[in-house]
């Protein structure tokens, strides 16, 4: 009998970091892949995920809206608590063997809460990482909700170890994002004007040196994304570079950001930049793989940026404590700063291939794992260290007061 | 300016877990105590716990209803996305400073998840504890939420700290709970006959020995609730003790367990037993104190247990993990090692005193700690330890395929 | 190709209430009946109808958990929240031609609200009566959200008329209860000791002269459900008549009731008494066939009642403006009128057929409708009445101020 | 003791009808102003009316985000559903003594069944229209769930009461939205290009003429929005008029509208154009008396168009049925029509003062109607007509089968 695994899809961004183990599940004849599609990968402004995901030939079997309008913190939570009550509808009537989710969005939470509370058990990737934001604490919980962890770093590996959970249930297998970038690089796609013709912007020349932007919200900082967008814009502004950039996701904040580029826009500031919604991994690789620098906050410059090899400028605290390759600069919400390094990385020019996130075959050796995989949906801590040699210093609270 | 302390009590446990921190808050001057009622605190069938906390003088600013009713896992995850929702409300209209939340109860998840979206601190007591159930996920998925932990062992610390918390973030303080029984075992009440004017069944004298029973579902084993405690109450009847019961909480099963206590009252096999839904803390105290065993899975009887001595036979996984004094008796579900553990334990009788889970001084701690203390909202996974010197066996997984 | 009819059952007298016409819909080559059950008929306390549908042999397409635990007007609102929420997925998935809801529960408004804002027609059996309660609003209401209408009287299809729907939308066809109701009769059940076996409470001889009661909150009357059921109980105390008597429904309220009888039941009064949850249809129609008098506020009582000639005793304002037949005497909660009302109506016995309710062919007449039924989903208030010629009362205040 | 008045502002159609009855609240001294906001009222991109109603001088109480996002039926209908859950919430927390709606809006139905269910008195204003879209079936719903009915219009008034309302229920005032539209009129405001430096587009100059341009999405054909409106466009732009627009409200389908007007934008065809996400009543009112025509769909050109006098050009089934005086001509979505509707309206310049929706005094005369208000939270439908004497029609059915 075949094993019915549910992937959850909440955005874009999900959408490429899982997508060739959604070609090896769907593939397989001994698993069921069963794709449910959900939060901003349904809405149009955030580029309509969804789309992207049938037209590659995969059927959806439930889309759930789960977003509550108005992009704060409070409506953050609450969306998340429609998540957990769709979801678990949902897996309800799918009764699926394995739910499989991705990463740390808000929404990534109540989907593995509902499944773990379901007795289904959770697969989960990119657990084990580090950054800012409110993901950071959404990470560490999946990892804590979920009973197969395949990371993408040893060090990630080592991390959830640390939080107790059980050796053989951990693989640090990579990214399978990284899958799809070695397979797209391999194509070596010209990436042409005319991308272009989609989003809305002024001109660009992709035959010349141009910046790509990708800005997100650092919810832990909701209420500053205005400001924090437009430094970085002043910056491309005065260097009069080519700009391409990409509306932030649906965290709590986005709005600010959205607000920080549309001022811009409507004061026509910036000669030749084009914002798109969103774009077709192959064509957003491509331009990662082309432009002289990637500016912003993302991930994406520093994991697939470490295997494309592409100069990276990171603004801020989102990626605080990623780990990260030498293609990476760091820098504080400085517009010296930030202009230092984003003409010091166009200097020096493309990096070496590294590994860090994965070699590339991913999607592979998930699909061999879960093949031979037992799973107790009952979880337990696991004690990897005596309490009493390592860490005397907790225990000095006791008896204090009297 | 006052400190706004959110507490949020979910179940008649809950409360008496933290009744000795919520009487210190509020007879504080620099705090000012918020409480929050809601799920099965709130409902009939399991006590209406909301009526004793206003009755103990603490005013309720907001009382939150968030229990669907079925009983199912399904159910259960509903419920905690409702959870979310209804605490997102309550907190943007409180704007506590922090929310302080207890112990591991599904709906736990639900509060801590609002709290931590909203950039409000959370303060946890009882993490790093390991048991069976959801509650194990729950416990230390709260714990990734949490901005400063409360444990009750020194173990549980070092559990927190090894799942990348920061130490400086860490109180072992004992469990508040114990301050309560310290204060009522002090009264020295003399339980007699006259507190079973309430509650339902036959006769039971409590000049005599009796037995102290508390069964709960395990979420993880849903379904076998019936047979289960059905186990327990034929070994009860054919021993014919004297016996005290408590209905069980509102998990997932917990339907099943009352129909196994239903079906076993309309069968009126028991000669002498008496059934409660609730009972204020200081009887039961009272009851631990004086009873001649505690049988179940509860956790009172480990927790409270080790520090009144009473002899506790434990049955089933629920406790599974738990640290626990010599007055715990481990059995599983088989008639003959529940009526010999039973027998056993009533030939030892009282044991020693044991403070594994507090001396009795936690609640004054926390007031302590709390007071001096500074949280930072943005959370940081603290690694504690080298990967390379510790853990190899992670890293053989990479080009595993290739 | 086949139209595709989802009825909704939210409580077991829902589903008699429609029973006949699901009965017709499975049979029918050129319809699919979807059967999605919901709300009180899902949950054990209120006997689980959904059992009793599987049972019958209908396919249970979907459940939808609606049901926020706590008994109040706030919970009350709260669960139709989340049935507008639930329904909305599943007439997502089921993509239904048609949704068929009965009466006027609280849980139809959210289900009707549902199909109609998601623009598929909603056909509802049970219009245009009068009552008491919020169901009164409830099933105005759900008129104005339906397309097409199946009122049991000719005086409710004129009423249906009056708030404005179309003419050729209104079929006054009888209760399809009724024809359930027939069709039992029929079969002239001896129903004796032996349906005794359920349910619990003191020995009833069904050979001897028995009260049928059947009592439910008032949910515009909250909080006064305890001492509503106990003035009932203390007049059949006295009266020293043996009763058969069934737990409230899950409105508002219902947890009041159910307090007043099981407060009556742990003082043993009552001596030939007992008490169900839930009865098969079959049995229930026996014994009010064979009942002396049925005692309450429930509208069986007054509906089916008409049809069988059960002399009735309605209490209270429940049930205020529904039309009724001779064998219905209405009181208020005074004990001497309900005393005198009982002797009264036992003494008269059993009355005359009225098919006030129906003939017991409603089922058949409502297939035949629906099969040549065109629908136009925009719906349309009808101006029956030119305004001047009829009321000039209402048009005074015009001007009144200047 | 005052009366506490709650009332749902939940767009900014909303605000500017009841706006009027909000400053009387507010002055008076025996009842308490609460204002509640959500819905759209609450989101940047509908022009968050919220700091309108702030910068008013009026204290919100409470905002409700309700709206799941998008725009789709099935997101609507659960929109709904978290509005009920929302307003309960709220409706707990301030426990008015009445809750006031206002129109036809898919959230309104929402917050009207949550104050009945809650045995709250609701008023409701602006019932008894007729109209197309879900709005028409929203309309009458909330007038079976009110309890104080002002109408704007006497046929309106009769509608009302043809639906079983109580005639001492109905009290046909006119429309509060008139007050403001006489109180702004009286204020000659010279509204000139400076309001242009708001909102989006190229230039336009108010001393010469310009057509005002208002469409929604029509629920009931929801997915037609985008060729709608773009009729409208291509009519506009071959015209060559200078054009104000404003962006469509949150209905189901809005999302649709959005996008062509946005693709008509990309494309860069209309010259003289200018749109406004929203307008402060008094520079829209404004804009309405000094425009030469004003089209589209909205309710506005009716309503307040009647009392201005202003040529309006009224596109498809929006607002079918709805009164109407001489300054309205209806089309179809045909470009011709609404080519020659256009020129002939331009030609034909402002029409009479018409009073159909209100003389400018309904607050006045609300708030002394609501000052010596009895309600009985009991509502039950009152038969105005016998039934046999007027419409045997119904009957026929009766019997049709044996």
């Amino acid at each position: 009998m075949k094993k019915k695994v549910c992937v959850f899809i909440g955005s874009r961004a999900n959408y490429s970091s899982i997508k060739a183990v959604m070609k090896k599940l769907k593939e397989a004849d001994d698993f069921e892949l069963m794709t449910v599609v959900g939060a901003s990968a349904l809405l149009d402004r955030y580029g309509t995920a969804v789309k992207v995901i049938e037209n590659d030939g995969f059927e959806v079997f439930s889309k759930i809206h789960i977003i509550v309008e108005g992009e704060t913190p409070t409506t953050m939570a609450k969306s998340t608590g429609l998540c957990i009550m769709e979801a678990a509808t949902v897996f309800d009537n799918l009764k699926p063997d394995y739910v499989l989710v991705v990463g740390d969005r808000f929404e990534i939470l109540g989907v593995a809460t509902a499944a773990a509370y379901m007795n289904i058990p959770v697969i989960h990737t990119m657990g084990g990482e580090i950054s800012g934001s409110i993901d950071e604490s959404v990470r560490h919980v999946v990892t804590k909700l979920s009973h197969i962890h395949f990371p993408a770093t040893e060090l990630s590996a080592h991390r959830i170890m640390m939080m107790g959970e059980p050796k053989e249930s951990i693989h640090a297998v990579g990214c399978p994002r990284i899958d799809e970038v070695k397979e797209i690089l391999g194509k070596k796609i010209d990436v042409n004007n005319s991308v272009l013709s989609c989003g809305v912007g002024s001109k660009v020349n992709l035959s010349k040196p141009f910046l790509l932007v990708l800005f997100h919200p650092v919810t832990t900082e909701y209420g500053k994304g205005t400001q924090q967008v437009q430094a970085i814009i002043d910056v491309i502004d005065k260097m009069e570079m080519q700009t391409i950039m990409l509306w932030p996701n649906v965290d709590a904040g986005s709005e600010d950001v959205a607000r920080g580029i549309r001022g811009w826009r409507e004061l026509s500031r910036l000669k030749n930049f084009h914002l798109f919604k969103n774009l077709p991994l192959d064509i957003f690789i491509a331009l990662m793989d082309k432009c002289a620098c990637i500016v912003g906050n993302s991930s994406s410059a520093i994991r697939e940026g470490a295997y494309i090899g592409v100069p990276a400028v990171n603004v801020g605290i989102r990626q605080q404590g990623r780990e990260r390759g030498k293609n990476v600069t760091d820098v504080e919400f400085s517009k010296e700063e930030i202009h230092c390094a984003i003409e010091k990385s166009i200097r020096h020019g493309k990096h070496e291939r590294d590994t860090l996130y994965g070699d590339g075959y991913a999607a592979e050796k998930i699909i061999n794992i879960l093949r031979h995989k037992k799973v107790n949906v009952q979880k337990q801590f696991v004690d990897y260290f005596e309490h009493s040699s390592i860490c005397p210093e907790v225990s000095k609270e006791r008896g204090a007061v009297d």
